[in-house]
């Protein structure tokens, strides 16, 4: 029984922060790591990646559309092509930082519009996931259950691992229940304990209408922005050691 | 008797171009690429190491401030850290979108404003070429003989060539004449030739003062956003074949 | 007879050119200005701004999406307000230093991808014309017969100049012929010009299928960076004056 | 006795929030509000100006140089032709906003580096002065007692509002103490507003070295990004009234 903690690190950008990255840090196994697209800079970048190496914490790329002050949840229309270099370009930045940190690149996911179009649209998940691979085939990546992007990485011959939404409820059909349904979101640290125990034990969870579906994941997300994070990941962290299970990064898992 | 011709590339962005690459890359032997921070985007640098590739060029990173809107030709204030960092993106980006093209970063040069400073300025050389050698110390430094960057990168061990301006005079100290100065600028094809020719065999030049001074050079510098700069090439690259010498990439020259 | 000539202008960016602006200006008679979002600088948008005034061509606003990589052709999903916002910062900005150059802006019309939003999507349409309208409502704004961005602009008592694309086909529906279809573009300045004296003799136009359209426009756009822009325009221009017709800008078709 | 206080509004950007302009907000008469160079975009603009509106907070425009990742504090060369028009199309671009929700600008002072060197260069101050008197000759400039923008403001027949820094030492000179001496920064609110009030009453300041000299301003600086702003302005505003004093927009004091 085994799983990975990750959340989203480095969006900051200049003077600005979002999250309390060093407390946050000691808490998570996985990290994925804003290339300067969405967020951070190549100073916050290089702090990160530091950060992310003392604490043992495996390094991703949190890749994005090029739109900062829409922090990358604005949808663009980009040609495959274009994107696929956009993608090589932030895994190369982030790399040419690690490198130097004594740390690499081991997982990636997309960030924001371009994580919800690599999970829906097979055409932008094959391009993410050509573009990935042809600049590190051993990188994992790091996916909805069920998503495009799962789907082109598995034809690819790429490295998989699944993420668990620990403070979302799912619906019948696995995906997220939309956040105007009761239970769309999970508040209590308790109760997302619980079903985080549940998923590692039982590959299991229930769901916002009272089915049980299979939820067969190796990562568990947690958000870095939201208010209370780092006391969520502490208590999820001290709950799933409790309950018998070991935090080891997502590299462990594939 | 070889030498390498080198020419700044890519440094278009968006809708825009600045030079014919596509005719200027077939006449140089090393292409020094904008990485994003003055000019290029990855559209464009992945375009411009493929055509590099294409005609065996050897592949160098330009990097720059990130200042677009001025084409990195302003001075920035940055402190050395941040300098390194940005270098460090840079040489990484670069590299991603190079080894998806299959090639790779074999030197480097600063443009611009920072070129200028690293020249001069000790303590900005030394950054460059701490990121650099961070980056790979394998990887030429392109600079101007007495420079300060060439001083930093060999008391750091790294490898150096060393840069000739085909096209400007030069004074007795070595440095260029200013550009208000009878003979800063030629602007006959033959005599720059002619100059090069000297160079190549003699290792000699002679400055606009009617001094002659050593200039003992690897590669010779083709301004890429002149007018005429494909023709100057196309004539530099034939007389210098006429007058018995190889072109030859940078990197066989270290 | 009269008839406006209008052209984008001021399209560059930094040290980059797209057209031939100062010839082109002496062509036309109002100018639609990028503002530094698609395209433009403010030290661009100072010299055409004066280089418009010095030769009595009315002064416009091209206002676009936040995207000068993909020079403001790629549609980004953006909530209204937003917008209003960006386009009152357009706005502003241009007439910050047109007041300067003692000059005004007197139309407006969106560029690319928010262009061709506001010609189909009533919303958008909308909001671009309340923003202008909250700005200024005498401005005229640059439309399309037929286009969502009219019918907003009349809805709100706003002033319309309708325009003509003088090299491009006509479907009986009114809209551009697709480019892929024969006849969609017309790169025969005598015929261009033919077209033109009939829109502006008889209101009419042949389709690219042989039918006869109204066409109640005021202004002709001559596209500024296509190969033979200037001498297109010279030739348009010759032909208007030789057929009878007097070249007047926008603001005088009110 | 009147007195106005001003606070730096609206430096968030995107996602991105440095300061509680909406509680600060309550306690100042005069904003500076950033205009999208070191921070701020259209959306925080509109929300900053309304806030100002709402609360009979006078607006104005927080001039800087280019540089977001920066934040504005790093020095750029730029030519003044250029500088002009940086400035006047950020004061247009807050004009343009301001005028729909109904405020407009009354007062401009430059940020970070531009303001430090719009206080001891006489060139960078007439550049940005002329600039803003091109504008509208009627807004004022905050500047410090002394500087070469007071100076320049004062020659082109500008308004000048002169500023004190609440929390700040000063030396016998006039200028601000290095913050490396004892004094520089006083970070006891009864003290700050103590200071606050002798300068009202009586036109002085005692120096961190035991002086008494002039200090004849009209408005306070109150910092909005350092802990406790919001709590120090409150103090600060309710000392003010207590002391007999009346806390009035900068524009009352021309």
């Amino acid at each position: 029984m085994i799983i990975d903690i990750n959340s989203d690190m480095g969006e900051g950008f200049g003077p600005y922060r979002i999250a309390d990255d060093e407390a946050l840090m000691a808490q998570i196994s996985s990290a994925n790591v804003a290339c300067g697209y969405h967020a951070g800079d190549p100073v916050i970048m290089d702090r990160t990646i530091r950060l992310a190496r003392e604490h043992g914490v495996d390094l991703g790329a949190h890749v994005s559309f090029p739109d900062r002050m829409g922090f990358g949840r604005r949808r663009m229309d980009m040609d495959l092509p274009e994107l696929e270099c956009h993608v090589l370009y932030q895994l190369g930045a982030l790399a040419g930082l690690a490198g130097r940190a004594g740390h690499r690149i081991t997982h990636m996911n997309p960030h924001g519009a371009l994580g919800n179009l690599a999970s829906s649209d097979p055409a932008i998940a094959a391009a993410v996931a050509r573009a990935t691979m042809a600049f590190d085939p051993e990188i994992a990546f790091l996916v909805l259950p069920g998503s495009a992007l799962e789907k082109a990485a598995l034809e690819m011959g790429g490295n998989v691992v699944r993420l668990f939404l620990a403070d979302r409820g799912y619906l019948a059909s696995g995906q997220l229940a939309p956040r105007s349904q009761p239970g769309a979101v999970i508040h209590d640290a308790e109760q997302v304990v619980a079903r985080v125990m549940r998923v590692i034990r039982d590959r299991q969870v229930d769901t916002v209408d009272g089915q049980v579906i299979p939820m067969p994941v190796q990562s568990i997300l947690v958000h870095s922005d939201t208010a209370g994070a780092v006391e969520l990941a502490r208590r999820l962290r001290e709950g799933i050691k409790a309950g018998g299970a070991t935090i080891a990064p997502l590299t462990r898992h594939i």
